[in-house]
C-alpha cells in the first residue's frame, strides 16, 4: 500500500515537473515581456511609418489648431471643440508635480486639424472615418479628415502616440494614414438582465472611443425587465422595470445619445419581439400571446411571443418605436427576432384562426412565415417614419425566410450574425451562415465569436482577436455585404459591478480585427501593444482588466474609481472637480477676510 | 441542396426550442425569485429561531451598551470600541431623507454588549468566536460572547438581522446560539503575480467580516515580484519589486496587521520557498541555486529554487522571518513549499555534495528528502523565535514525507492542502490526500476546491458550497485534525481592477461551508440568503457581482466607489467626508463673515 502511494507520488511529481520545467525560470521576465511597447496605437493604423526620432510636448505650450475650412465651421466645431478639450486632458497625465522641463528638447508645438468635407450632426453607417496624421521633426504636426468623425479618429490616434520616459510627454516622427476596415463596429450592452446606471453606460461609450468603436446597440429591454421609460406608455417601465429606481428617462437616453454622437458613436436601440417580451407583457398583457396550457406548459402567465395576429399590437409597436425613434437618433433600428418559440402560437385560436386567413400552414415552416410577415409588419412602421429607418434583425428571421422559403424581408434590413456551435448552445455556425445572408442579398453583422459573457480561464483575448468576418466561403460581392461585426455582453451575470473590467479590453480585441488591416493576425506581436493599451484605459479611469502577471505604471486604486488622471469623459468624477473648486474658492474667501 | 439547409435548420430549431420551452415563462419571474430574503444571515448561524414578529430601528435613539464586565475592561474595549462605531454606521443605510418615523412602533431601543471571558489583543486558531444573541419582543437586545471576536461575529449577525420596509429599519424577534463549526477559516490574496494596493487589501478584510472570515493568507511575494519591503534586506523589494510604487513598506504591512486584528482577523503571510523565489533573486542571487544549463535549459538566468546547501541561506531567512515576524503578529508563518522543481539541485555541483554529506540519494527520494530537511530547518527558526511561531506548509512538504519515508516535519506543522483532478493540473485529489495527512497526525487545511481564480460561465458558488472539507473516509479524530479552509485567488488575472468583483460572493459561499452547520447543503434554499447578502455586501460598498439576472435597491452606482452608505471602513472615501466637512466649514465662515 505504502508503495503504492510512494509510486502514485512519483508519476505525478514527473509529470508537473517536465512540464513546467522549460517556462519556470522566465516567470520573472514573463511578468515584464510585454512592457516594451511605447506609444503604440490600439487599433493598428493601416498605414503607420514611425521614426525612432523622438520630440517631446509642453504641458504648458502645446496648442490644438484648427485650420480655417470646414474645421471653423459651426457643424464641425460642434463635435471637434469639445474633442480637443477632451483630448488636451489625456494627452497630459504626468502628475504636475512629477513632470520634467522639457527646455531643449525638440518639441511638438501644435496639432492643425482640417476637415476637407461636410460634418453631419450624427455619425451613420456612411460615415468617412478616414485621416490622415503627420507628426514631422519640425513639431508642427497636422491632422487631416474629410469629418469630424475622422477627426476624432485622428485625436485618438494622436493621444496614443503620446508616451512617457523620465516624466516627460514624447512622442516619435510619425506619419499615419487611416481607415476602418469594416464600418460596423459594434459593442452591445444589456440593460435588461441587470439595470446598468448611465454613468456606467458613458464610461464604457468612453471607452469604446479609446478603441474606435462607433456602434453602441443598446440591448435595452428584455424578458426580465423594461427600464426603458415610455412617455406614450408609461405602465412598461411601470410595471416592467426592477424598480422605480432603474429606470432610463428620456432625458437619460437623450444624454446618452449626445455622450455617443460627441465621440463619433452610433447609438442603435434594440426592442426585441416578438420574443423575449415577458416584461412588456407586465403592463400590456394584451400585446402577448395567451397560451393555452398543455402537458409540458402548465405555469400561471399563460403569455407567450408578441400577439401578432391583432392590429392593436401593431398600432401599440407604431406609436412606441415612433417615440423611440425620436429619442435615439439613428438610421437603424434593431427589432431583435431571436429565440422565438413557436408552440405558444400553436396553441392559440386567435393565431391559428389568423394564420389560417393568410394562408400559412399549421406547420414550422408556417410559424416561420408568421414570424416574418410581423417582422415585415415592423419594418414597415420603420419605413413610414418621417425620417427613413431600417431594420437590424437577428439571424432567426433570415433563417425563417429560408425555412419557409418565403423572402418577404425588406433587403435593405442586416442581418445579425450571432449563433455558433458550442458547449452552450448548438446552432449553425457562423461561417455556413454568412455565404447564405450574403448570398440573398442582405448586409450581415457578426457576433457569434465575441460573445464576452462567457468567460474562461486565462488569456482569452486571442481568441477573439483570431476570429475574421471575412472568414466564409464566398465571392468578393458577398464578402462586401458583410458590413461589421459587435461585441455582445449579454448580462445575465454582469451589472455595474464587474460591467467594465468584463469587457475591456476583451472587447478591444473585436475592436483591432474590425478596424485594422486583414493581414494583422499575430496575436502574440500584438500582445505588448495590448498590454500598453489595457494600462492606457486604466490610466484613462477605465476598470480594464489584467491579461496575464504584469502592472501598470499607474495602477488602478481606490480613491474614486481612479486617482489618476482627470478623464475629460464628462459625467467622471465632475463632482468631484466642482467641489474642490468650490473648496479652494472658500479657503481664499474665508482666508482671505481674516 | 436548398431541401438540406431546410432540413438542418428544421432540426436545429425544434433542438433548442423544446429545451428552452418549460423555462422561458419564468424568466420574468425568475429574475426576482430570490429578492424574498429579508433580514436573513450569512453565513447561516448554528441555531436560530426568528419569530414573525417585527421591531423598529430608531436610527436617532438607538444605543449599544456594555455590560460592565469584561466588555468594560480595557482588553476588550480596544477591539470592541471601534467595532460598535462600525457597525453604528452599517446599522443604518437608508438615507435620511427616505427614512420614515417610527415613532408608535415597538422598537429595539438598544443592544446590550457582554463578554465573560478575558480578551487578547490579536486572535488566534484558540480564539473562542461563539455568542448568543437575543431579540426579545420587550426591545431590549442582548449580546453575549467569551471574547471580543466572538463579539465582532454576534454584531455582524445583529446587523445583518436588519431589513428595510418602507423607509423602516426592522428586525424580528430572534434568538441565535452560533459559533463555527471550524477555527480556520480563510481567504488568499497573491500580491505578487500583481499588486494590490492597500486600500483593496482593506477593503477585502471588510468583505471577509462581512462573512466572518478570520485568516487573511497573504502570499505576498513569488517569482513575479517581491513587494515587501524588508529593512533587512532592502534589496528583495528594490530589485524584486514590480516598480518601487509596487511596494508594501513595513507601515503599510503594519496598518494592514491592525485594521485585520480590529475585524477579529488573523494576517498569516507566505514567504514561499524553496521555490517560486525567481523575485528574491534579483536583488540576492546567491540565494538560489545555479543551474547548469541541460538541453532543456539553456535561459539566461540559469537560477532555480533556494540553494538549501549554504548556511547562508539559512542565516538570511533567520534575519529575514525574524523581521517579518515581527510585522505580522500571528503565531503561524506559512513557508510555501511548493511546486520545487528538482532539475536544477540536480545539475548543481554544491547541492550534490551537500546530499553526498547528508546522506541523501540522487533520486526523486533524496531531492524530496532534501526539501524536507531545508523546510525543517526554517520550522526550526521559527521555533526559535522569542514568541512561539509555528509552520504552514503546502501539501507538497508531507507528500515528500510520504515519498522519501523520512517524516521529518514538525508534527505542530499544518499541511496546507491544494492539489486537485482537473484539466489546468493533474493531481491528487484532495478526499484521498486528507486521510493520508490527518492519519500521519498533521492538522490539516483544504483549499482544493476553493480556487476562485478559475472562472466559469455562469452561477458557480454552489460548487464551492458542495464542497465539505470532512468529504473523506476518516476516524473522528482525523475529522479533528481538519482545521478548515481558504479560499485561495490566485491573481495572475486578477488586480485592483477585479480583484473585489472575482472574490465576492463566490468566497461567501465557502465562508457558509467553515462556518454553518455541516447538514446545511442545500443551495437552492441558500439562494434567496445569498442573494440578500450580495446585495448588503454591494450596498455597504463591496463591488460583489451578480449571480444571475436580478436587481438590487441600492445598485452599484459611480460616484467613490459607491453612491451609497458610507462603510466605516475607514479607509474608504475618508478624503471625500474630510473635503464635505471642510468644504461645509468654510462655507459657514465665508457666508458667517459676509
Amino acid at each position: 500500500m505504502k508503495l503504492l502511494v510512494c509510486c502514485v507520488f512519483v508519476v505525478l511529481a514527473c509529470q508537473s515537473t517536465l512540464a513546467d520545467w522549460v517556462r519556470q525560470p522566465f516567470w520573472y521576465d514573463d511578468a515584464r515581456r510585454d512592457k516594451v511597447a511605447k506609444g503604440t496605437v490600439w487599433p493598428q493604423p493601416k498605414s503607420i511609418q514611425t521614426s525612432t526620432q523622438s520630440l517631446s510636448l509642453n504641458p504648458d505650450s502645446f496648442s490644438f489648431t484648427t485650420t480655417a475650412n470646414s474645421a471653423t465651421s459651426d457643424a464641425c466645431k460642434d463635435v471637434l471643440d469639445p474633442a480637443l478639450e477632451r483630448y488636451r486632458a489625456l494627452l497630459f497625465w504626468i502628475p504636475a508635480d512629477a513632470r520634467v522641463s522639457v527646455s531643449g528638447d525638440s518639441v511638438v508645438g501644435s496639432l492643425r486639424v482640417s476637415i476637407t468635407g461636410t460634418c453631419t450632426k450624427y455619425p451613420s453607417l456612411d460615415s468617412d472615418e478616414s485621416y490622415s496624421l503627420e507628426v514631422p521633426s519640425s513639431g508642427e504636426a497636422t491632422l487631416s479628415a474629410q469629418t469630424a468623425w475622422g477627426a476624432l479618429r485622428g485625436l485618438e490616434t494622436f493621444s496614443q502616440l503620446v508616451y512617457e520616459v523620465d516624466g516627460k510627454h514624447k512622442l516619435n516622427v510619425t506619419t499615419i494614414n487611416d481607415e476602418p476596415r469594416f464600418p460596423h463596429r459594434g459593442v452591445m450592452l444589456d440593460t435588461a438582465r441587470h439595470f446598468l446606471p448611465v454613468p456606467y453606460i458613458k464610461q464604457n461609450l468612453d471607452a469604446m472611443s479609446y478603441n474606435k468603436i462607433n456602434v453602441f446597440h443598446w440591448h435595452i429591454v428584455d424578458d426580465q425587465s423594461f427600464p426603458f421609460q415610455s412617455k406614450t406608455y408609461p405602465d412598461l417601465s411601470g410595471k416592467g422595470a426592477y424598480t422605480q429606481d432603474n429606470v432610463y428617462s428620456p432625458e437619460d437616453v437623450q444624454s446618452v445619445v449626445e455622450y455617443a454622437r460627441l465621440r463619433g458613436i452610433r447609438v442603435i436601440p434594440e426592442f426585441d419581439s416578438p420574443g423575449h417580451m415577458q416584461s412588456w407583457g407586465q403592463g400590456h398583457p394584451e400585446l402577448l400571446t395567451s397560451c393555452s396550457p398543455t402537458s409540458i406548459q402548465q405555469d400561471i402567465y399563460h403569455l407567450g411571443p408578441a400577439n401578432v395576429a391583432r392590429n392593436s399590437t401593431y398600432d401599440f409597436m407604431q406609436r412606441l418605436f415612433q417615440e423611440i425613434r425620436e429619442v435615439f437618433a439613428d438610421d437603424y433600428f434593431h427589432l431583435g427576432g431571436d429565440e422565438v418559440h413557436f408552440q405558444c402560437w400553436m396553441s392559440n385560436d386567435e393565431i391559428q384562426q389568423f394564420m389560417r386567413q393568410q394562408g400559412f400552414q399549421n406547420t414550422t415552416e408556417g410559424f416561420a412565415q408568421l414570424e416574418g410577415y410581423y417582422i415585415q409588419r415592423l419594418i414597415n412602421v420603420l419605413n413610414g417614419f418621417p425620417t427613413r429607418t431600417r431594420g437590424i434583425v437577428w439571424q432567426e428571421i433570415f433563417d425563417n425566410n429560408i425555412l419557409s422559403g418565403d423572402f418577404t424581408i425588406d433587403l435593405d434590413t442586416i442581418i445579425h450574425v450571432w449563433q455558433w456551435n458550442n458547449s452552450n448552445f448548438q446552432g449553425i455556425q457562423y461561417w455556413d451562415e454568412l455565404p447564405l445572408v450574403t448570398a440573398a442579398g442582405y448586409k450581415a453583422i457578426l457576433s457569434s465569436c465575441w460573445y464576452l459573457n462567457f468567460i474562461s480561464y486565462g488569456r482569452d483575448w486571442p481568441e477573439y482577436y483570431a476570429c475574421d468576418p471575412h472568414n466564409f466561403t464566398g465571392t468578393a460581392q458577398q464578402k462586401q455585404l458583410v458590413i461589421g461585426g459587435e461585441a455582445p455582453l449579454w448580462a445575465e451575470w454582469v451589472d455595474a459591478t464587474n460591467v467594465v473590467a468584463r469587457l475591456w479590453p476583451r472587447a478591444s480585441a473585436a475592436a483591432e480585427r474590425l478596424w485594422s488591416p486583414q493581414t494583422l493576425t499575430d496575436a502574440t506581436a500584438a500582445s505588448p501593444r495590448m498590454e500598453e493599451h489595457r494600462c492606457r484605459m486604466v490610466r484613462r479611469g477605465i476598470r480594464a482588466q489584467p491579461q496575464g502577471p504584469s502592472y501598470c505604471k499607474y495602477e488602478w486604486n481606490l480613491a474614486g474609481e481612479s486617482n489618476y488622471v482627470p478623464t475629460a469623459s464628462g459625467a467622471l468624477g465632475m463632482m468631484g472637480y466642482i467641489q474642490q473648486l468650490l473648496l479652494f474658492c472658500c479657503l481664499v474667501l474665508t482666508f482671505g477676510f481674516w
